[in-house]
């Protein structure tokens, strides 16, 4: 087609959803590479809104507008230094687990793109399905989060919340990580919970701690101040889900 | 002193110490930021070469030459984008531990900074004193390593091998981290014994895998592929630690 080609307004467009703020205005985000695209791309339950590759991709999936661009384009769309192929954006998903599941995870206030993405994946390997997050979290769909999850960004549901007003609600013990807590092997583990991991440097803030009914430790015999909240949500989680 | 500024010679040798291949024929590496060199200056068994610093800081440890340098001068010698007060430069330690201990970790292949280093740091959480890497494995004095292990690069003695050729000699049990092994809850764990986890897509080499004796895998529910090898290290080091 003639005219099949991406205007400066949707440009415009798919560079502003770099910014949590447009993403939230407009209920949209972007996927990227090829094959992080190609997987939405199977994923009949996804709302593609515009799909733009520098190949000529064949899907079955519905997508509203496709183009296929030069490189150029690419690198002017793309977050990535080294963009790779494709690109499409995504309408958010409306929330479709309403009964929260027997386990749930909160992430309270972690910083790190890298780190938020691996404890999607983390979770999403032990089948955890909703993962409740603090307001102060990194944005689950900041591009580098996304990557890091190597796929399990699409597989786990993901809220933002207060958490101090929902974790209480669910009626459940609220397992909170603490280096203070009781040795995991001094504990008893339920097989219904919420797991509570706090930020890379200050852990869980004091409002929430307030909050947790079982503060649980993992125990350690070195040197390290810390573990990385990626590392402490894989051991706990592996624990919880012996349980169940 | 008139003559207390860093040469252009000195420059270009601490902006050298960024490249492995320096780092290993000067068997020096180069630390960064406030925390680390902080760190540095109170260990006594660290033999530090050279000290720059935007600060006048105050030390006992040994230091071969101190330069109080501007933040310009800084910027040139640093590696990191945000250079932050001070750098050192420090000797590679000489083995310190010959006989290994009951459990090593031996990593193969693990490519990413960012990995190596909270493995680091979480194998100093466990206690583990000795990590055997593969050739292969992304160096332990890289900057971005050193970063991730949040203070454990000085605590855990790092070597250099042929896995083939180290690992049987060891005369312990070879647990390696694999997909299709026995399941970690199938396993009677011993408290001696060497823990192997592979690299970030390939996972263990094939010529490593033949050496394992004792295939395992971590139980997993849900939709991801696989773990990330740091997490991964993190719940069979918690696993294996519990035994001993």
């Amino acid at each position: 087609l003639s005219d099949n080609f991406l205007s400066k307004a949707k440009i415009k467009w798919i560079r502003s959803l770099q910014h949590k703020k447009y993403r939230e205005e407009m209920n949209q985000f972007v996927i990227e590479g090829e094959k992080m695209v190609k997987e939405a791309l199977n994923d009949a339950s996804l709302e593609i809104v515009l799909l733009a590759s520098t190949e000529c991709l064949s899907y079955s999936n519905n997508v509203g507008e496709f183009y296929q661009i030069d490189q150029q384009t690419l690198k002017q769309i793309s977050s990535l230094t080294t963009p790779n192929k494709s690109l499409a954006v995504i309408n958010k998903r409306k929330t479709a687990i309403n009964h929260y599941p027997k386990l749930v995870l909160a992430v309270d206030g972690v910083q790190d793109p890298g780190n938020l993405g691996t404890i999607i994946r983390t979770a999403d390997w032990f089948g955890i399905q909703v993962i409740i997050c603090s307001f102060d979290t990194v944005d689950c769909y900041n591009q580098k989060v996304l990557q890091a999850t190597m796929g399990s960004w699409n597989r786990v549901q993901i809220e933002y919340h207060s958490l101090n007003d929902i974790l209480p609600q669910l009626n459940k013990p609220i397992y909170g990580a603490l280096l203070n807590g009781t040795p995991l092997q001094k504990t008893t583990l339920t097989h219904e919970g919420i797991l509570v991991v706090g930020n890379e440097g200050q852990g869980i803030s004091n409002a929430v701690e307030a909050i947790v009914t079982n503060p649980i430790s993992i125990n350690g015999f070195g040197g390290a101040e810390s573990l990385n909240v990626a590392v402490a949500t894989g051991i706990l989680l592996h624990e919880l889900t012996k349980v169940s």
